[in-house]
């Protein structure tokens, strides 16, 4: 096992947990068996990804690539009951699923080894794939001026400043002309509401219909006031859309919900914040609280769990779309690979890919084309990518040079934006 | 594609549905592809489950055996919905159920081709065992002299006229003796409900609490009547045995579980009869008819749906067990590579095959041991055995010499036993 702790250059984007720092972690996972296969994966980044992955080595070395499921029992228990709230955790924070990332990251590199001993692409492994083509959706923030990185290491600030609705719609212009979403995201939570609501308008009003919006304040919002702006973007969010986790708990989710449907508004509620374990899900169905959830390989136990989540999802008449946190193009292969083989994968997935540079892409051949707004199985076994040693190493030596290695969207917020930001639940 | 109709001897086995015919119907699949791999499987036999196979060959030719996932979307519905009762029909005749029988057909036998191809176990490439050994259970019968087969063509009586309890406790202690097993069950609803009690308290008298059991009268029972043997089975059944189907519908065996939980009887329910779809599973949940599940690979579309299912027992906290046909070796082994790649198997599965014998084995190399309770994850790819076509020949043989296309054990009780007899439900 060789781990490679890498920075990727993030601009200076905004959500109700902050703002991004210049540089994301991840690391980049390569096992490597007795006959020269080297199968790779990529997750969060920092200090505490890499000592959960370091912890596993002697237990991995050896293994074969293909007893995952064992691994997985030994490393989890069957269902985490009881309350957890993600909250108030960054997405691959939660201590709770410390164990499922840490099994996600080697259950794909395994299933890329797998992939590429026998020639079959991971989608083709794990069951088969039902579509070639996985869709994502734009997912548009509110930013700073600034593209990612620092000192002498800028990226080109493709988008400029974003925290009005007229730069939203820009925003959402450009990255559709350059990668043709049809689905469009929403990183709310971050301006008063009202000017969210404008902006969802705004979109609705310059792209119709035809391209289904959703908005995600991540909890920012109290239930009176997720039902106000549910209420508000009734006609706009009701197409193919949905509201995500616009305020905290299933209790609130079940209120907001309750609330609209009361008023004829039956807009989907999604979450990746309330329900974040299988446990979760059940009683999100039987509360109504969540209609949709949102699963990511990361740290949902990885590739063959999502498809459980997607199962389980459609046995009890919830919709599954894909969460989505800064990465390279390992991680997207995988999530294109397992959405690929989702049968019930009802929404376009999330991706931040757009907001990170070629400069940074640790992938051979450089960046993975999005197209329509999809991402093409390739005709490679395997995910279907190898790395860029040159480029991995660059990403290491912008990780050595880094001062922190834990993400604090906080912290950055404090430093560059108001020195008083706390980050305040429901901030509305 | 190649289809062989083949018999198997089978003794007069009783059950609520009657009298088991001299013999049983199955069908051998082979799968050969392009490059010489054959991948083989076992589903129930006669003309209908031929005819669906049939109807599948111009699809499955030049299908790559690993896009499973996409063959079976294309044959089922995500999830029945709405009231589909399995009551009145034998396992493997639900027109419901069709396709994913079916679909299982294939499925198994394409990852039989797949296992061959790349020098894996099935278990191995759907995800990996968690088990190398998996438990069944000492399946008695009730059941008249004889062995199996007819005129020139008869099977042993190894166990001879089971007619009352003293020869139940027999039979258990020569399967016990031969087989190993360490679980115990009982098919009822043949014999008078005291006459069933006296039974299972017999065999937990001479096999003690080591011992679990569980009784089956597949529905033969009122909610009244469940309910009395359930109170006087308590000791009996509740030290990790299991009531099975002792009434029809999700309804009747919700009543049953509420009176016995307000004696503080928590004896969990079983199904494999009102509950055969994923649609009732969380319903059985919610109205808490049933606390365990009876899959089957050939019923619930294959291997990966079994997964799936013992994923959802285990989110939705019920447990799994595994519900059995009268089936030959390759069966078998499919049961067992899918139960050793499920973590959530809560019980030992059920078998017939003590009940076969080796002068219809189709396995090469003579039936699959079955040591301690166990059968092994042979060391050897895919499924792990191979057909033997003399002995295949001899059941297409049988086949063709035989007047009945499929199963009926209500017309075999009528010829045999009772001319008036009918499957009356409840009897008692």
């Amino acid at each position: 096992m060789h781990l490679h702790s890498i920075t990727v250059a993030d601009p200076p984007l905004r959500s109700s947990y902050g703002l991004h720092a210049p540089y994301a972690l991840r690391t980049i996972i390569e096992l490597k068996t007795d006959d020269g296969i080297t199968g790779i994966s990529e997750t969060y980044g920092g200090d505490g990804p890499v000592a959960a992955l370091e912890a596993l080595r002697d237990r991995l070395t050896g293994m074969d690539p293909f007893r995952l499921a064992e691994l997985y029992q030994q490393m989890n228990q069957p269902v985490s009951d009881g309350d957890r709230s993600q909250t108030y955790l960054l997405p691959g924070e939660n201590p709770l699923d410390q164990n499922a990332r840490t099994f996600a990251a080697i259950e794909i590199a395994c299933l890329d080894i797998i992939g590429k001993a026998i020639g079959k692409p991971v989608c083709d492994i794990i069951g088969g794939r039902v579509r070639d083509l996985v869709p994502f959706s734009a997912y548009l923030f509110y930013k700073h001026a600034g593209g990612g990185g620092s000192g002498n290491d800028r990226r080109e600030d493709e988008y400029g400043e974003v925290l009005d609705s007229p730069s939203a719609v820009r925003e959402a212009t450009q990255m559709i002309a350059r990668y043709g979403f049809r689905e469009i995201k929403l990183k709310g939570g971050v301006l008063p509401p009202d000017v969210e609501i404008s902006t969802i308008r705004a979109l609705h009003q310059e792209f119709g219909d035809a391209y289904p919006l959703r908005i995600d304040p991540n909890c920012a919002w109290s239930v009176e006031t997720s039902v106000r702006v549910g209420r508000s973007l009734h006609q706009e969010l009701s197409g193919g859309g949905y509201l995500e986790d616009p305020c905290p708990t299933l209790d609130g989710m079940a209120e907001v919900h309750r609330c609209l449907v009361a008023e004829n508004n039956h807009t989907p509620l999604a979450s990746n914040v309330a329900v974040t374990n299988f446990a979760d899900v059940p009683r999100a169905r039987s509360r109504e609280a969540v209609q949709i959830v949102l699963c990511d390989p990361h740290y949902w136990g990885g590739m063959r769990q999502v498809q459980h989540l997607s199962h389980l999802c459609g046995v009890l008449g919830m919709g599954l779309s894909m969460h989505s946190n800064s990465h390279l193009g390992v991680s997207l292969m995988a999530m294109t690979h397992v959405a690929a083989a989702c049968p019930n994968l009802t929404y376009a997935c999330d991706t931040h890919y757009p907001w990170q540079t070629a400069a940074d892409e640790v992938v051979a051949g450089g960046r993975i084309p999005i197209e329509n707004g999809c991402v093409r199985i390739p005709d490679k076994p395997g995910l279907g990518v190898e790395l860029d040693y040159d480029q991995l190493a660059r990403g290491r030596e912008r990780y050595s040079k880094l001062s922190y290695r834990k993400r604090d969207d906080e912290a950055e917020m404090r430093t560059h934006v108001d020195p008083n930001w706390k980050r305040i639940l429901p901030r509305w």
